[in-house]
């Protein structure tokens, strides 16, 4: 304690108000404060580019994963494993991260260029939530990160119930159009490609004949979600 | 430790046998051998197929890429993300997964379907391997799950060294191949989609004007591979 206390007077005053932030932010005290200033680097920012976070992401991205499918494999236990895979990425997608780093604030923890406005539209405060995941895991450890993860992230921000239910979202919504608008719509399996130790399907929508959009996932399911949101982004519905 | 032993000594004549087996695979002894019992059952074995091994294949994977990740993170500190998700991508494949379980001697306690003749010729003891993975971490926790993985896995059976430096061989073999009998080849990028938190790309290969395969990855580099080691299969190369 003594020796957590000298660090913390040692440090300078911007690592101080660093400290603070994230104190808040993880709820616990940062050992090495140095693992979370580069989690919060964004690669526009410095002039090094290795200076920023991106490694950290993919450390932390990993270990999300982890923790995320543990926690659905035992909350699950009479799911099959296609449930727990297309949960989990609804879990660790894009989108669901990086509205739970705004919703944390961690927006404005970031480093960034800020006169790329593009930037801020972008998913990269759900990246720097990953890098942190990765600053928090090599800080404290596994034990400590997975209750981060699960107390911090999952119970807090992530609204399970809905995720569940909120599955064939796209898929409806895109045929309920093409139905009010007298559009015909099929879903086609275009790809079927083996990457790593699973298979990737590629499904593609055609609108009256013409292909409009495509996605892929690890399921046929998740691919025809995946392209339903692509064709409704890119239809502007 | 008595308590161990008695466990043992209770355990009927088959579970003896396999815990000796596994004793010897997995280089400590299993506390809770019903873990590892499902880690071996394919599912074209059980007359339920819940009764399986997927789910635990679900967690393995995922327990293996983050262990993975933190050794490359830590073993290459200069190296940027993008090679780090190469090599991981590399070390889990399927077909690594599957190399490493057949030397191992997975394959003699994995219980399958024997009358299915292609069962034993596609990855199943890879994909049995991942399983054994998430029953260890199950059994043993966080800290001799990485124990396992990089003792029993990483430093026995994959040779890092061979793995980065094959890195464009798939590629590389195709372009030679369609030299030497005057073909045209091309890789197109064909398709970009937003897949969780990370980018898919799809890389098509055009021969003489005719799309032979696809293959899709993180990066680019990675479906150019995927997509040409496809290409090598389909025309027998």
């Amino acid at each position: 304690m003594r020796r957590l206390i000298n660090r913390i007077l040692n440090y300078s005053s911007p690592d101080k108000q660093l400290l603070l932030q994230l104190e808040h932010l993880v709820g616990f005290t940062p050992k090495h404060i140095a693992y979370y200033r580069l989690a919060l680097m964004h690669r526009s920012k410095p002039d090094d580019v290795t200076a920023s976070n991106e490694r950290l992401e993919f450390l932390g991205d990993a270990i999300l994963g982890a923790i995320i499918a543990e926690y659905l494999f035992k909350k699950y236990p009479y799911q099959p494993e296609g449930y727990l895979t297309e949960l989990r990425s609804r879990i660790v997608r894009r989108e669901t991260m990086n509205n739970v780093a705004l919703r944390m604030g961690l927006n404005k923890l970031v480093q960034y260029n800020q006169n790329d406005r593009g930037l801020s539209r972008s998913h990269i405060f759900g990246n720097a939530l990953e890098a942190l995941i990765g600053a928090v895991y090599l800080d404290q450890g596994f034990a400590n990160t997975r209750k981060f993860i699960l107390n911090q992230i999952i119970r807090s921000y992530i609204d399970l119930d809905t995720m569940e239910s909120t599955d064939t979202n796209y898929k409806n919504q895109l045929l309920s159009w093409a139905q009010r608008n007298g559009k015909q719509l099929s879903f086609d399996l275009i790809a079927e490609v083996n990457e790593g130790t699973r298979k990737l399907f590629t499904v593609g929508i055609m609108l009256d004949g013409t292909v409009v959009a495509d996605g892929t996932g690890y399921n046929k399911k998740d691919a025809g979600q995946v392209a339903a949101k692509n064709a409704l982004e890119k239809l502007g519905i």
